[in-house]
């Protein structure tokens, strides 16, 4: 065991250190240098040559130089062992060339060249290779079909989306991923003019080695980085994204991810032009959200976000202040403020009293927040200045928004000194540009919306950060027991009911009282051990749909048990005549006032997934499920279940009480234990959960065994 | 009734022209124009003189000239009867000046000055003698507390919003209504920057007469006007409004509407600065939803739809063909589509052979659609022209969305070139300003999202327009059947449950069947005619919760009945003595697979609207309904319902058969009846409608009956 710990250890150790030298090194070749600058050879030198400092070797079969730097016929005749080599040549030279560099021990190729797996045919084949060389030799390989990586801090520019004649953008804390490379440029190239600080910018294309987790994975730690931007069709490494997601939460870095493909045309297409499969985006919105990550439905969501985050900023709280000039502007920032979650408190008199004193006389406007000021303060610059200081220091908000005219000199001022000075986050709805407030690193936006969503935003990464949870250790005994269970299935793929309840029992599943009996004349005692009417049930290997062959009866009382039982197993022996019985379970009848339904399914990317909904018929219409992945702690399972259906599963009238829900915990939490210790299992279904009266009880268990082949 | 009618006519006749003099007027008279520049009265009468080739004249009671212009001393000086007079002078002075314009025979008034009813005390007296004076003369007027109006078309710049010393907008077909003047004027600017051809901008502010309903409503017949921009907090005369919205339908004028004050702390907001009350978010989108108006949650996407509806396209269908040079960017412009209810069909295959015939070779994009031409085409720019003019002219697609590099001239070239040509709608996602697509006059968008969201709501423009619905004829032998029934109810406010039921049978709603007897001797025949078990309910006007005294026996056989029935009269005589009995009402006992709930409830500014959502306890953890303003016909009764939850209660898997849907829509339909014919009923509730087996059927029925005294 720690041998393999050991080994995976050295294993990951040489990985970081090949990233390393992948994404910050201090020598770089180049393969298919040009000397013609329009070409994509040509273009990456040129912006290798003009921002790199350490040493650069073109490769190039033919011309003694390139861009006057002495050129080199292959790697192998290269003077020095480089850390990186760019490899821009026709495909099916690839290979042999990235063979050649792991040979002569270069940490790692970035390969830009297309026509690999996104066409099909011996491109794939290509493909494969790299990742055969990547694996066998530990050169870590960046693409192909991709535009390459910009690291501004290392002075990097391996790609071709940006412009070698245009000026070099400042280095700042943004890193951007990005599978695409061409959306990925749009989106560095917006990310640029919003204002963001981009010091990083790497696109990962087919993705033969490297994949956007991997290399998010490696920029977390990176000191200058501060804000993750990702952007991935297909998710791989789902466990180093989760580490890098956790070690993310460790540093107070936000991760902001955009998930492309959602809809199964968009499936479609990302299939087409990467020859990969999309995940489960409802999936990686629950993983992402589990784990503190943002998750964003757009372009500009990301860019916005980006902006709020780069300033380091923080929230005490959920209050802000809005400030106008317009009350109507003011309204508006209010709806926004409530769709984010946050709140627009009424300032206390004696705040309101002192921001009044300093307002032109007589006051048409509003101090009690939003504060509208009116235009009138448009002739008292120094009116607004105070009154954003007050704010700024206010005990009774923690964020500001404000809206400003882009000729608005005065005011912009005002709020750039009142920026500097707060620790509050502000941010700013402007007419256009104001490169001021750019230049001051204050979030500038053009619309309501936006403004406020991103202090929402801003709240979550300061105020709602996931605890974090290392699964618990297995309990031998209780997993021992539960082998020795299945041990018994012989082959199975399918519990019978009262197994599935065996099992739930062990894990802290609160389940129906029920009694298992051999034979009709034990039915009666066992109904009055139990109390009230009962359910009489048949339980049969062979028997999965029990009640298409009468196999259930309900509301038996005691008295007519026998009956009912001999009743049952007639009609059985009549309609399943194969069905042989394993014993009759007697079950309490358990009142309902509603419904859940919570189980196990299986992710192709994640793994097992604990998924709880609205039981019956309303999973299907409501189409809302909450989903953990295992480990989670109980504050998680609550979160999940609090958070149904905008929180109205608990907050509705007749919604669940205390004790329905610590109940409900419990099964969520049981779940994802089983999912931990019993990986043989591989679903499990548990519909309907009955709750009523401060109880909340699985009521059928449909419990599916893995295929051991698989 | 007659001559009634007759007044009316000719008062709204009277209206319109007062409309029309106010915001189109032949000479203007502005009452404190000031010498000075800088001053509001400068500004505007600035403003005033540079556009409108009318005649002008100042008011000022000391200057003889101002800006070069003879002034008079007050309204009553004027040589003429001016059409419209701007007022800027102090408030306490403005009731005396609009008195002096009506007497004067003046059109309309635009009162810019504030401190009216936003500061209560005695500017809300002001306020109150300016409505006064409009409704006694009949002369219109915009504001108090607004920032007044721009109609380019008729040159008429009555406003302080704009800069007179910057250049006039150029007038196009976008009209924008709001009721704030400050975020009006933030909303106009941003129109003008994103592109927005804007003839109108007018502010309402207080609305001591004229309403953003009022103005739409004369702007939707103007032959200008082609796309309208409404901004409310406060929507002012709903029926106006809804009339505006019929017309806009008629005349294929979209109307985007955003409503401001959703929120709790933003209507608080809204009451502090205009002392108005925020009518309810949910009943106004519902309305805009009934009628084809389409609202928008934020400023931007406003301005987003304006850009695409100015360009008078409409689409024949909802399929989207996608270009990009990114295969990326092409998969989240599908999620988009797929988000916005469009489809990207992938293209028959002699469409996709003409294609790849002009790709470069060996080509390692995708024809299919997305269509990723990759980077290759770059150096074939001819090749990308040929390929967009090829999608122009495809019968395989109905939209065109692309994405160009503002740098990339010749591409956008090719654009302009195909949507002139094409009568396909066309957007286009930029990284940023491209002028030449811009001055085309094609909609621009900075992030893939609104580039896409727009053509949903094109295709909802085009394709979904809601039919006219006129009311039907009351049936005024039922409605005197009922109001017979309803006289017998003395004073009550709340009918019996077979009272309801009996109304409900009236106008076409399927109730359970039912029998009211007098005693429990009648009640085994009753239940034995019915069928099977059988409720019974103690029926009695002063037992308004029946299950609460016993009142109510559930699954009773006919053998059992008169037992249960004498039961049930003692427990009730015992826990209620004062509930005098009205009658045994046995009932059959409906099976429900799936329950709904449907009634009417009072909104205060629309009236009575049909609200519907799933039932029980389901009702309030959704917090989703529908809602129906009355008349309306079958086929909005079905889309309510079909669009319930995403459409799935009738999508999923034992969700609304077809019979079950019919019944559903017949109570929809019948409450919508009920509310035009019989305005005595103030609110029904039916909780809940029980479905199963083909039916759907009112288990219960709670109808109030409106206080006559309001």
């Amino acid at each position: 065991m720690s041998t393999s710990v050991n080994l995976k250890d050295r294993e990951r150790t040489a990985e970081r250190e090949g990233m390393d030298r992948l994404l910050s090194p201090r020598s770089i070749a180049m393969v298919g240098a040009s000397n013609q600058a329009h070409r994509i050879g040509g273009l990456i030198f040129a912006n290798l040559k003009r921002a790199f400092e350490g040493a650069l070797y073109p490769v190039n079969p033919s011309d003694d130089e390139v861009m006057g730097i002495k050129a080199y016929r292959s790697v192998s005749d290269l003077p020095e062992t480089v850390d990186l080599a760019v490899v821009a040549v026709p495909g099916k030279l690839v290979p042999g060339v990235v063979e050649e560099a792991a040979a002569a021990g270069i940490g790692g190729v970035v390969v830009v060249t297309s026509g690999f797996a996104e066409v099909g045919g011996e491109g794939a084949e290509w493909q494969a290779r790299l990742t055969e060389i990547s694996r066998r030799t530990g050169i870590r390989l960046i693409g192909p079909n991709c535009i390459g990586y910009m690291n501004l801090h290392g002075g990097v520019m391996a790609n071709f989306s940006l412009d070698p004649t245009a000026e070099l953008p400042r280095a700042g804390g943004v890193a951007l991923v990005s599978q695409s490379g061409g959306f990925g440029s749009y989106i560095a190239m917006m990310a640029l003019k919003a204002g963001l600080g981009l010091g990083w910018f790497v696109s990962t294309g087919n993705e033969a080695d490297s994949s956007v987790a991997m290399v998010m994975r490696h920029l977390v730690d990176r000191p200058e980085v501060k804000v993750l931007l990702g952007c991935v069709e297909t998710l791989r490494h789902p466990e180093i994204f989760i580490e890098t997601a956790e070690r993310a939460l460790e540093l107070d870095k936000p991760i902001v991810l955009l998930k492309a493909g959602r809809s199964e045309e968009a499936a479609r297409a990302a299939m087409s032009h990467t020859g990969s499969i999309a995940g489960s985006a409802e999936v990686l919105d629950a993983v992402c959200r589990q784990y503190g990550v943002h998750i964003v439905e757009s372009m500009q969501d990301m860019l916005d976000l980006g902006l709020m985050f780069q300033t380091g900023k923080r929230t005490g709280g959920r209050r802000v202040a809005i400030v106008t000039t317009s009350g109507g502007a003011g309204v508006l920032l209010a709806d926004e403020a409530a769709r984010a979650g946050l709140s627009v408190p009424e300032l206390p008199a004696e705040e309101q009293s002192r921001m009044l004193a300093v307002m032109p006389q007589p006051f048409f406007g509003s101090v009690s927040n939003p504060v509208d000021t009116t235009a009138q303060v448009t002739a008292m610059p120094e009116a607004l200045g105070n009154l954003l200081q007050q704010l700024g220091s206010s005990p009774s908000v923690d964020m500001i928004v404000t809206v400003v005219w882009e000729q608005a000199a005065i005011h912009i001022a005002g709020i750039v000194e009142m920026e500097a000075e707060t620790g509050k986050p502000v941010s700013v709805l402007c007419t256009g540009a104001a490169p001021k407030v750019v230049e001051a690193g204050i979030p500038l936006y053009l619309d309501p919306g936006r403004a406020v969503r991103t202090l929402g935003a801003l709240a979550r990464q300061s105020l709602d950060k996931p605890a974090p949870c290392r699964p618990e250790a297995p309990d031998s005994a209780r997993v021992a027991r539960m082998r020795a269970m299945l041990a018994q299935c012989e082959g199975r793929k399918v519990l019978m009911e009262h197994e599935g309840k065996r099992l739930f029992a062990e894990y802290g599943i609160p389940v129906t009282r029920e009694k298992l009996v051999t034979a009709p004349a034990e039915a009666t005692a066992a109904v009055e051990a139990i109390g009230g009417l009962a359910a009489l049930k048949f339980m049969s290997p062979q028997l999965l749909h029990k009640s298409d062959a009468g196999g259930i009866r309900l509301g038996v009382t005691a008295s007519a048990a026998r009956a009912e039982a001999e009743a049952m197993l007639e009609e059985v022996a009549a309609k399943a005549p194969g069905a042989r019985l394993s014993g009759i379970l007697v079950q309490e009848m358990v009142p309902a006032r509603l419904e859940l339904t919570c189980g196990i399914k299986h992710d192709p990317v994640f793994g097992p997934m604990v998924v709880l909904g609205l039981g019956g018929l309303m999973v299907e219409i409501m189409a809302e499920v909450a989903m953990l992945r295992p480990p989670f702690g109980a504050d998680a399972a609550r979160r999940a279940i609090e958070g149904l259906c905008g929180g109205r599963v608990v907050s509705a009238r007749r919604g669940l009480e205390p004790a329905e829900l610590d109940a409900a915990v419990a099964i969520v939490s049981g779940l994802g234990r089983i999912a931990l210790e019993l990986p043989e299992i591989a679903e499990i279904d548990i519909n309907p959960i009955r709750i009523a009266h401060g109880r909340a009880v699985a009521a059928d268990a449909l419990v599916v065994l893995a295929d051991p082949s698989e």
